[in-house]
């Protein structure tokens, strides 16, 4: 059985770069030669050991490569197609994806859904930092890559535009809004960048790294908050002029961001998380009005499928959203333990590595 | 100035008739002379010191009246009149009524809002447990009851019923939903019927007390489930075959029922908040997926106005929703203090009481 | 290759039972052993040759049947269960599929749709009016019916149930709506019951033969409007007190039914089309307020896959919605040339009719 | 009684300026003493007769202006301050209003509605093409300018941006939507901007002005289609790879643009009209997939009200759109029968004039 190199968890603290056999395929899936590949701030959860994973199991789920093999099943594809697949790789078969909830995507024949189903790789299959990846469902996923655009243009799509964009979609971002974002790394650098394509007037990015302010700015931000200058709400409020934002987007996953992006919504405002969470929230009784401020909190998980992508690549093609100074590094997948070190300590200003087998 | 009869806030604990001035209007009021007024759970709030009015204030959000006299600016209708007015009674012209969250209305010239602020009927001004009520901005809050529709018919309309059906239209109920409503009061009941009007084809209720349940059942509900006879969780799971459901109506304000409502969400169902919480609320980690479920929590504030009320009265006349049975207990305005101590201690199986001047 | 009977289109004027071979079935299909199907208004316009289909092909697309084989990749069902197949039977895979427009599915790999290419049975491939159907996709379109409920009972769930409701869906019913319902044949009686179930407070059926208005009646309708006995625009003018309605449903697809639609619409409100339309429709000037009326022209194609199909057997179980008084008349399958000439001449009263093999 | 320069329409094909009485005002009304104001392609439509108004009324409903009194009942504005009105000024009280239709504002007290009822200036009361204007409803209408953005600036916010965005909007433009714009006038500009703003990744601008498909450009369409060069359906197809587009909108009123509007849209997209129609409309059976495509068709009438107005607003002063190219002329108010001359002979490449008094 022939051999590829893979990121594999060992154990917590330990993401190694090892031999595995070249995944096989079953009748709807296709495997993929990857050909670029990044790290996701999740990956490093499931180093740290705060999200579990099996041990063994290969990490990544941005994958960007030609197709090498389809299944049985599978037309309207041919070998050496050059295709990105989402993070989340729903199978458009389930109840789940049948009733909206595509990234909840669970077995096909119960009815019931299994929460964040839909991520797969990497996290119940083997994932994408490898030279070789079996993408389950590929007429659902591959989504091909038009010629003119490079690895680096499209590896955000599968997984940072996709979740960021979604925070604004979710969060019903409408022409003339006021939005916050709270955490500019990646996520919250494309949730400013969705944003802005939806129309808001006024953009406040929270951070406290000056380059990721000044990335944040360069994408549509029109205020910068640094929460270490002071109180985050109280910059806030003061900025809007004591209304209060229309939309706030967390994008870290703390109760202080949670908190604080609920303080900033004015009545009727929409709190839109993208954070994992790694323990319990709290609801302030005055920052929910009680239960009285028609507010939401809406939860979004990345979406996936190869619509979704397609939509994401336009979005690159047209020039609206230039993600591509998010690709601060770059690694071989031979160095890619060298890359989770730089990335898990976030040294020298990264934001996203690019790894090529 | 000619006094009349009204139900005063004197402080925590005490809430007694006395003799106040007939309320003055300004050019753009309406003074109703009430015939059939109600007690909210609200009301008992205020009652007891949980939720803060002024020294007093005349209590009561819920108004069948005729109209007695108009400002010098309205038109439209005429002295004699019979009519409702809903329990919030936005401006129409605040920016947060032209925002879309009308029951958030607020000062008209500022952007800013005021969360709640279209609550202002035993709030911020006096209210309608008196022989007389002042409305303000009558030309958006004044809608005329159907001859053929009692006082008692339309008596839901300004609060419970409205509130009640938020609780659904929040919640985005669609045909064929699976919907549970968290305690069975009258918000509770009317969430249920709601639930049902909206196509919900499983309608599960969750209280203890076997009067409500079997309203409950009356009014829509498929399904009971007695928190006392076993975890409400585990029988709401066991009820949707491991499913979860996809909206949850909070009809009380605690942490148990917020939580419960949660826990038993299928991934992407949505948690529509109807309670008036008087604590922090704490969201587990497990039942918010970490973040990763596609999930919605949404709180509604009682929609008001006279389009709002003309809808539920149609509701009325159509049979589609008969809420009579509510209205379990009659009581004089000079013994209202009687309705409160019954209302406020629960006794003898009282959902409603209807008050007449 | 073992025959079986099916209903097979010979010309435009002949649909004839004839011989043919058991379907065979690839790795995603499923074969059904028909136990109950019907004949829709659509496979009468084919019997005229108003729609084109090929010569020879199966026609009929409302199947209810048995597993009888399922294909090698199809996972999560067992042979020898009961179940249902939307008319519609999308792909799971295509871009119209992710695209939330399954009905109109087209070829998984390239991103153009085909108006209506969900409708496969009876329409691109064989249909359902045999002793075997052939299901593409298996696993996004079977949906196994509940123990306790009969075929009968679920077998408008495949077409008019799924349609019927759709006109209600897409024009946004709300709670206390006014709803007009142009012409009530099967289709449109279902949609006097999904507005029902939406919530709409006065429901208004357009039609002239008796049992049809009174079929209305018993479903929901508040009103019914016979259009011989006056022009029926005016009618729904007086009984909404020349206010119009809020949503009206088109459901017969002729220029009269259109136009009168789209005339009794209130500034704003929704003409929610289902007809299938034979020639170019004319949208006179002041029935669309020159464009300035802030109003909708929807139209919708019956939406399938086994989580629709759930939904609906889920009404059908709560007793919500009441179709089975639809089925007016029974055959056996080598009796549909009987049933076809019955039904294409509206004999006898009949609404829908059942056919078992 | 004070007199003042106004611009009057006399009989069709003759708009002169002549003297009238400054403006009485009731108690909801205020006094607006205009400083900048426009001519719209509707008035040219007045001017020739093709919409009917009555002589001797004041044309024009775009105003900005300073506060030169206020109504007895208006709080929240002082006297001096620089604002603008929407050009469709929504009374706050009707049921249109509270239905969610400002724009088919009608009479308070009765609950039908009045198509394009909110459109008074210049239609039903005298407009803004003066030295002052009254407005109805001050409290909902007026928004101040804030202080850095001249009178050009937001010139476009009353009419044409709020329309052009409506066209966006209403179309329920998405992120990586392909969005096609029929007619480069001023509303058909504004749709181009307004489209980009709400994140399609493709826009095609349609006209034969080559100044038209410069600025369009210049607002971010990404292709333009000269439809003198050979049928525009065929070229939209062509540049979409045969997909057809996600939303068109039409911003001109004729058949030739509503059909062309109708067949390139894909199955499901939408057809945002905006154009103002002067004869019946005829949709092709083919182009309308014989009412199976899952297609809208939907219209808007300009969104007006103080929080449009600085929604509006607040976009121009984020930058994201510049609209102020689109003024091409300046006239004094004594010279506004030049203006009318110049703009409804379309000579010297006029987009919009600015009007001072």
């Amino acid at each position: 059985m022939p051999k590829m190199k893979a990121a594999i968890f060992v154990e917590p603290g330990r993401i190694v770069l090892d031999e595995k056999p070249i995944p096989e395929i079953g009748p709807l899936d296709a495997l993929l030669r990857i050909t670029t590949t990044t790290i996701c701030g999740t990956d490093i959860h499931i180093l740290k050991g705060e999200y579990p994973v099996a041990r063994g199991l290969t990490i990544g789920h941005e994958p960007v490569g030609i197709i090498e093999k389809l299944g049985s099943a599978v037309t309207g594809y041919r070998e050496g197609q050059r295709v990105i697949a989402g993070a989340i790789t729903p199978s458009g078969h389930s109840y789940a994806c049948l009733c909206g909830c595509a990234s909840q995507d669970g077995p096909g024949t119960r009815h019931g859904f299994k929460a964040a189903g839909g991520w797969k790789f990497g996290n119940t299959i083997d994932g994408a930092q490898a030279d070789y990846v079996r993408v389950p469902d590929a007429m659902v996923n591959l989504s091909p890559v038009p010629d003119h655009l490079t690895d680096e243009q499209v590896l955000m799509c599968p997984d940072i535009m996709s979740t960021g964009f979604a925070g604004a979609e979710s969060g019903g971002v409408r022409i003339g809004d006021t939005v916050v974002v709270f955490a500019l790394g990646p996520i919250g650098l494309c949730a400013v960048a969705g944003a802005k394509l939806m129309g808001a007037s006024t953009i406040i990015g929270v951070d406290t790294v000056p380059e990721r302010l000044a990335v944040a700015k360069a994408l549509g931000a029109d205020h910068v908050v640094d929460f270490k200058q002071g109180d985050p709400v109280e910059q806030i409020m003061a900025l809007t002029d004591g209304r209060g934002v229309d939309v706030s987007i967390e994008a870290l996953g703390t109760q202080g961001t949670f908190e604080s992006a609920l303080r900033v919504l004015r009545p009727g405002g929409t709190l839109s998380s993208l954070g994992v969470y790694s323990s319990d929230l709290t609801i302030p009784l005055d920052a929910f009005s009680a239960g009285l401020g028609d507010n939401r909190i809406v939860t979004s998980l990345c979406p996936g499928g190869k619509e979704r992508m397609r939509r994401l690549m336009s979005v690159v093609a047209s020039g609206r959203a230039d993600l591509t100074p998010l690709v601060t590094h770059r690694f071989k997948l031979e160095d890619i333990e060298d890359a989770y070190d730089l990335f898990s300590h976030q040294r020298d200003g990264v934001l996203k590595v690019a790894i090529t087998p």
